[in-house]
């Protein structure tokens, strides 16, 4: 099924329903996507009613049949994608795999969720963010993607590993797909946005060092010190929006160029093709596991 | 030509060069289509050089050649689009005409361009919405499309009416195109961003009133009061960059939803595919006159 730059195929992945969907570009187009996806699942069209949850005060007592409850838990989202790195450290090709989402889109900003933005070590992204870039005078939001998933895109890159190692015995050499994990900055543009200055723009840059203080950026979080993997335009939407519903949600971005660092390098339509292949089985493989 | 969702297709109308260029949905999108249109107006590829423009400094005296200059109000660029209306007298299938555009969406705020945010018009305009709507923790940003574009628009909407009025004469009765000119806020998705309340995001609208709020603003510019036409996804960005680049642009979109006062109505598919031939019509005769 295809509507403007939406597409959607449904499918088994080892046995497992899946649906892939394409987005736009951008955060506004995910904020489509999220919002039609969540009709999808939680929307009863032959009841026209929203289906009910575990813990919802007008279901308490009313609905006795708990096996017709929702849990927002069974959806699981994975972003697929490409982006820019930060990280002076970061090789191309490599898979930046969220843990964090800095929303430096305003998209979620239309969506409040106090309960998200107290959490500690959400606060603590936000105020770094805040403190140690040009970002400070923007109303950034922050998000997490689902530990299960992160972890689970983790596993499954190592899983690929072992095998490409095994296959390494054969006479088909492969190198082994890089995956870092770290937060996530997602942006509403390209180019201004991310630091890219263009012709004319050039002293219309608000955040002109943007891309060298994402790199240098250090959090601390519950789970130790956090670095910015990856920017790209999608996730922060992805995340957010899902931590709101108790999706369970995350991306895994493949690293099309370095941009920060002595030597800045830019992945081939080759190295390209290839690591996107990798995150699609990689994604793949987390989505049926989890 | 095609990348992602971006197509392009340049031909001549009525022996006039158009290029019609389609963006995906949301600012972010449209941030790169300008960058881009930028690049392919003003960078000389064979020189490996920006071409220089009157008034450059690095130009003075050392281009001699005054031909060579580029003039960037030759860039001429009009959005062709759909809509809401939060007016409650915007009829459906009325094609919206941008004068003023109200930057929800935060894309344009990485680029600075003290000059147009000192203009007298655009602070009203941005007073006025942060004064009378929900957006006021908001930082919007606001643009005004060239007027040759808005005027010339209109004049091509009266033009086809006396062209429909004609046909009118034999059996195929035609009604006139409905035009209205106004101010356009652009956001930075399709739901929550536009007051739109999908399940369980009911308790986490940030700004739940804002059609009704838009729809009620009346602001004091330099042209007389200004309302709120419509509400779409994408003008902002093309017209902010433009005007700071120093193009002609502006913006026709079918009001494809009246979202506000006694009567919503949602125009047909038949209606739509009607509206936006016409406003696609009215686009090329206004890019070709002016």
């Amino acid at each position: 099924s295809q509507h403007r730059e939406i597409s959607i195929v449904t499918g088994t992945y080892n046995g497992t329903p899946v649906s892939v969907v394409s987005t736009g570009m951008g955060a506004g187009s995910v904020e489509i996507v999220i919002n039609e996806i969540h009709v999808l699942k939680e929307y009863d069209m032959a009841r026209r009613a929203w289906r009910p949850r575990a813990g919802d005060s007008a279901v308490e007592g009313k609905e006795a049949n708990t096996a017709e409850l929702f849990d927002p838990a069974s959806v699981k989202i994975i972003r697929v994608g490409t982006c820019g790195s930060p990280m002076p450290t970061m090789p191309v090709t490599a898979l930046a795999v969220t843990r964090y989402a800095i929303g430096m889109d305003n998209s979620c900003l239309f969506y409040k969720a106090p309960e998200i933005a107290a959490l500690p070590d959400l606060q603590e992204v936000r105020r770094a963010v805040r403190e140690h870039t040009g970002l400070r005078d923007f109303d950034i939001y922050v998000a997490k993607a689902h530990p299960t998933i992160t972890q689970g895109i983790v596993n499954a890159c190592e899983a690929l590993n072992r095998k490409l190692g095994a296959a390494t015995s054969s006479t088909d050499s492969q190198t082994p797909q890089a995956c870092v994990v770290g937060a996530t900055a997602t942006t509403s543009g390209f180019y201004a946005p991310q630091g890219r200055v263009v012709g004319r723009f050039h002293n219309h840059i608000t955040v002109p060092n943007l891309v060298d203080e994402l790199g240098q950026l250090r959090m601390n979080v519950s789970e130790g010190t956090e670095v910015v993997a990856n920017i790209e335009m999608e996730t922060s939407v992805v995340c957010y929006l899902s931590q709101l519903l108790g999706y369970r949600a995350g991306a895994v971005c493949v690293v099309v160029a370095k941009r920060a660092g002595e030597k800045r390098e830019t992945a081939s339509v080759e190295q390209t093709k290839k690591a996107v292949s990798n995150a699609v089985r990689v994604a793949l493989e987390a989505i049926v596991a989890i």
